[in-house]
């Protein structure tokens, strides 16, 4: 059994507009409508769980009216922090592999999905990544040093795993280390698997961002 | 007296293209071209060097040729590593502001040039920083850990420097540990100081960039 946690919890800050990014319109249809889809595309049996915060459910359901919007998924209001909302999603689910990916990640590739899946159900784990292509520094107390770039991963989503094993590893409680779902699963003493994404699967976060989205989903 | 050494040494194998990145086409003239045209939009006085592998000059007089770019700037030979290649560009000036800019990131803003310029100029260097907006991961001997990307910043370009203080940072030789010309001048002793850059000033690298380019040079 396959499931899929999209979890939409951002704001929209960066993006300078009241909408909630990942409802904003991507060549016509809001963002979190091409990730669901990318995922059914994938996979039709695929169950989809979407974690949105409780205040924007009203509006959500409007806008799947409004599209017409046909794929099948479960709504889960989400919590404080992005691991209580995937808690939230976790709970609804008992078995099989899950891929938690975020809302505004629209341009993930059906390769990527399926070297995920595929890979965590053989090693219990898989997280997507790509090489850093910018230089890097790492901020210390007095300023800043130079970091070697080739020693770092961009790492992206979804993070897949076996859903009998990630459960109890969210039963630890929430720590401020936990970064994304694979530091969840590391805390409670397992190892992630690395696995190659697609460099196009950025997360949608600036307008700019955005004008990108738009041009590769035309293409 | 502002210097600009815009280096150019790529392959463009990760764009998958026989083409050196840096003089495939956007929106119909090399990404280079665009590159050395913001400086110039910047000031029009500015001393601009064009550093160039020695096997791509004539292409690249052959481009100028055909596009009639007429923006006037020193083409010099490049170096072995990019340290040779900068040190190469150096020699030819002797004092004021040098920027040191990746050819490929034709999307630096008029902005942030005026703020790695002129804080240069009284702090005595300059380099653009951006937040991680990726999770990251670290290698390490037996795989990787997650690192906090609050803590790391994406380092661009121009790296903006005194002249006369830089020059003698490169007198020491190349070391491994120099991945950027930040790194060069703090092996010297010097500090650096931190401006803000511009998100879409990325570095082209994949046929996806340069999508995202011609859409952000065409607005």
């Amino acid at each position: 059994v396959k499931h899929a946690i999209i979890v939409a919890g951002g704001s929209g800050k960066r993006m300078q507009s009241a909408t909630p990014k990942q409802f904003l319109n991507l060549n016509g249809m809001p963002i979190l409508m091409h990730t669901i889809k990318v995922f059914w595309q994938y996979d039709s049996a695929i169950n989809i769980v979407l974690v949105l915060p409780a205040a924007h459910i009203t509006t959500w359901n409007s806008l799947v009216d409004k599209h017409q919007f046909s794929i099948k998924h479960k709504v889960v209001a989400g919590g404080l922090e992005r691991f209580h909302s995937v808690l939230n999603g976790l709970n609804t689910i008992t078995e099989g592999i899950v891929g938690i990916h975020d809302g505004v990640r629209p341009l993930v590739s059906l390769n990527t999905l399926k070297t995920c899946y595929e890979t965590a159900k053989t090693a219990g784990s898989a997280i997507p990544t790509t090489a850093v292509v910018e230089s890097l520094r790492q901020k210390t107390e007095t300023g800043s040093v130079s970091v070697n770039r080739a020693e770092f991963l961009n790492v992206q989503t979804p993070q897949c795993f076996d859903v009998q094993q990630l459960k109890p590893c969210f039963n630890i409680g929430f720590q401020n280390s936990f970064t994304d779902d694979a530091s969840v699963w590391e805390y409670a003493g397992n190892t992630v698997t690395l696995v190659d994404g697609n460099v196009e699967n950025i997360k949608i976060t600036t307008p700019s961002d955005l004008v990108f989205a738009e041009v590769i989903k035309l293409e």
